[in-house]
């Protein structure tokens, strides 16, 4: 089956290559339709390695993913050949005890798709579980099922944040997460959601959707901005979609007593946090990994129109052209939200 | 001041009527501009008396009301003459223990517009406390402010509902305040709120709205239809909005494990519940009070265009007129959203 | 293998009967040391069902147990023989949407010992999964360990109340499963319990425990009573643990401004609850359905010295004189909080 | 009157004063009975300042009170002479928003005892709002209705962290008021509490308590006997309360999936935090500032006998020697927990 293999550092192949293949009874076999590119697939592509997780051996790229059901296992009851659908990536042991009360997410023993060793889903097939593959409805492309994933880390955010209805927000950066984190937290209760960058490009695109509300911080003070808009009594809640240590400077000044501040952003080293400033507001601090029992969550708030993902899905590219695809997505234009390729 | 007065049971005149006229430091005079007809001044006008609440003399009507701040008293400081505004209609007593804990609204010493003996405020100028008079921004007319009132319930439903992004809800009863609680619960993070009544008319009126879905239950098997729309999952929510007892019956089927029931409609007597039933899924059942800590959430979800209330006020009369617009609310026209009353 | 058989209605036998006995790779086999008699082993003997489970065929009694392991399968980590240990009666099928949410025991699919058709473990050994098998400290004995199944009833109550430090709380009905929900409530962050009944006698058991207040509401107003000792303010928590419809009458007149009434008791019928009175203080209900996640819990606060269990085992009777220990349960002295049979 | 006045730093005098007599209708006069030293005024004493807060003029010391009620405003209701008394130190202006939403501990309007340039309550008879008074049960002492005031804090972080019925928590830090949130967290549900230190002596006092486990992590390391505690899984709740930087290197790898850090300590810089260790867990992260509505339930819970403070008195002086008092809490020494000055 050709794929589109990482050889190792700035080595990609579009070649042959064995990936599991057999199909557990409770599995389903997707053929590919469409996947995104995300910056960590871009990142293992230019440095090797994410922290802990090294590419040591060939690894087949892509996690976001969607297509079509070819073929069922014997025991699957929710899907059938035909059927469009989008996949979890990511496959916890359902007898950790992480999992068992729900938390599948930070099961230690998770295995996600182009996570090393794990091949991920840039191939013409996939087999996964019934149970992490979710039917897309028919007003619901490809395209957009693709990019389920990344709005999940937006989703559960917004989840983590435990928005009360007519909250306003900030989300600190508008790259890719940033932006989808701000279209959540709108369709999550959100009246207004404010959004900062240093780039105009992203922060137009973000600009687009009603009720997101762009703040340029190369021409504007993000601290005064707030206290105007809230009239002096500050955010509900703050979402760190940056990964910057600078954006923890001054951070809860911009909070109301008792808000919330959701960090979605990975700072690579530990960052300086004004313990007394979030104290002086009882702030609430959540952290956020990737996602639980959101998907089908998305998926619904895509399909009733509530959240319109065409407008980030910049380009994308045949099967044939993924490394051109990949090489692009290394440039990291700051326009560029989401580029995916079509099988 | 010339007044829309409750005389008895069934006798209203609009004549001159002393009111309460002192300006307190932190209290703001407003003119009066527009005044929606809800079904408790309805209810007064046409039975004298609600549960123990008993016209015992004339009565000024009316507590859905905005206006233009004409006077300010001397210690306030988040208002100015010229500023347009909504009224909260119920004032609490600060010291009480509720209010202290910021449950106002369940404060038993509340004082509410047209609850007798506290006249309304269907009158030229009424002086109200700083604390409840809220700013509309410029986007938000007249008829929109004197809509938050009623809004603000269905907010308080949606916010004690404890919406998680995507969630899928239930609203029973399509009157005002069954619409406008699909609207917050929308607002507030759902992805799809379903509508049931047997009225046509409302529940073409609520299907206007992009995510609200009518059922008419006289031609269609509510659970049924619940049970096809969820995959047999059930619903994250189920606000019973009609007061109607039958509305109990076999509410939890509906339910999705660990649901929640919030009941906005108010029966008359008790109902029967079958506990057995709420604890097969141990739905969480929760009650609401008016609202408290609302009014500036639902200013902003309108100000923002995430709810539209213009297609629900259905006709507004002059204030010469506001006995003829009394008569009409008093006839019940399954098709009058909103009669609203222009001073 | 020879086990205590409900034959049919009101017909025990302690007689050999073939047991599934399969080993699987997660599962544990338990020499069974204490099993203690709940109300619905009871209920099987004298009615032969319990709602819609009907005993069709011969079944073994009993799910309340504490013993030891006597050998594992290849895949257990967590046990070795010679451990002691209780068990979770319920088993819940992993793959559905319940239980991988994290809210196993709404599950529909769960089987559990001693419902019909299911086994229960009034037999010297079982075969039972690692997962649903919790070790015990040296300082909880046997009889303890067999008390952790209703005292998990208990603690998911008070789970679901969400108690807050210092709350005030009541129960309704001081039987066994009222008495632990007491201790569980104190246990779980109470300053105060009272606990209300009829009879004397379990009223003393009651009150043996420091932080327990007995009310007997044959010879007190209820509603007096809570209102003096919370100065007029309610209760934080009540917990309904009758099941008698007589205890709704007037619940809510005792709870405080936003307080929460938590329904573990079951009543046979629908009960008719006063809706307006909830709403008058936003009460929020919560239901209890078994339990969930609570087993460990329940045994460190036993293990802690926060919970003795010991005042309520009443009597133990040897798995010889077990008809006689069902005979003396099924007469229902008020001072039997709980027998038990060790084998 | 005679009073403990800071004339600047390192001065204190015991000399007649000024202070604000004035009985409003809402207020009481209380003779005092006792105060305890708190590291707050004894930083005064040594430092002249805490933060932005900086002692200008002379300024009685003073916040932690008992005393008995001596004459009533026209409007008390609650209270009357001879009521034996504590004392909530800060008073939130009724008219903020954030008191207004029941969060007046972050109102910044608040005026604290204590806190320059407000004067504390070490002197004879002080006035003070009756919503601000507490009544003390017969059973409760001045000594420790003095000691509410430091509970109240540990109440405070008990109440952030949600605690589930049988948590399993750490203290870090075993001062006043680490030993006061150890207690809190263990009477709000709680089975087991970890608390460590350096010092031997302060884990003596914290080690008193039946559930409470000291560590000394001079000779212990911390993780790796929470790792063994805790089979490897985490604690439920961390709670900081030592404010030393060093607390937060690896502070998440001893918390379990989706467990809570309280931040009661106060750093008086920036620390570094591992953000992206902290994801990894889903580390909800809550901050505490005093505290709001928890003095009714600390004075409940010691009431009840669940929280016994006297083993934390560890000396009272006579109002005479009240310098000497503050000199040797001046001194720091480890076995101090409280100092109390009885008037």
């Amino acid at each position: 089956m050709k794929a589109l293999v990482l050889e190792k550092t700035r080595s990609l192949s579009l070649r042959d290559i064995d990936l599991p293949d057999t199909l557990g009874p409770r599995d389903v076999r997707i053929a590919i339709d469409t996947v995104g590119i995300c910056g960590s697939d871009v990142h293992y592509y230019t440095h090797g390695r994410i922290g802990p997780f090294v590419v040591e051996s060939p690894m087949v790229l892509g996690h976001e993913a969607s297509g079509t059901v070819s073929e069922i296992g014997a025991e699957v009851t929710t899907l059938k050949p035909g059927d469009r659908v989008c996949m979890e990536p990511g496959i916890p042991n359902p007898d950790n005890r992480a999992t068992r009360l729900g938390l599948y997410n930070v099961d230690p023993d998770v295995t996600f798709w182009a996570t090393p060793p794990i091949h991920g889903c840039l191939a013409p097939s996939v087999v996964h579980p019934e149970a992490f593959t979710y039917k897309l409805p028919d007003t619901v492309s490809f395209a957009q099922g693709a990019m389920i994933e990344p709005l999940a880390v937006g989703m559960q955010a917004a989840a983590k944040a435990k928005i009360a209805p007519g909250d306003t927000a900030l989300v600190i950066g508008a790259g890719p997460i940033g932006i989808l984190t701000a279209l959540a937290a709108l369709a999550g209760g959100c009246a207004r959601v404010f959004i900062s960058d240093l780039e105009q490009i992203k922060l137009d695109i973000a600009g687009q959707y009603s009720g997101v509300h762009p703040i340029n911080i190369a021409s504007q003070n993000l601290k005064d901005r707030i206290r105007t808009e809230t009239d002096g009594w500050g955010l509900d809640v703050i979402f760190e979609a940056s990964g910057n240590p600078r954006a923890y400077e001054g951070i809860f000044d911009m909070l109301r007593p008792s808000g919330a501040v959701v960090l979605v952003g990975m700072p690579i080293a530990p960052v300086p946090l004004d313990i007394v400033a979030a104290q002086a507001r009882e702030a609430r601090i959540e952290t956020v990994f990737r996602y639980a029992h959101v998907y089908d969550r998305a998926i619904a708030l895509v399909a009733s129109g509530k959240i319109d993902l065409d407008p980030l899905v910049t380009k994308t590219f045949a099967f044939d052209d993924a490394i051109t695809a990949f090489e692009r997505a290394a440039e990291g234009r700051p326009g560029d939200v989401k580029l995916q390729i079509k099988l």
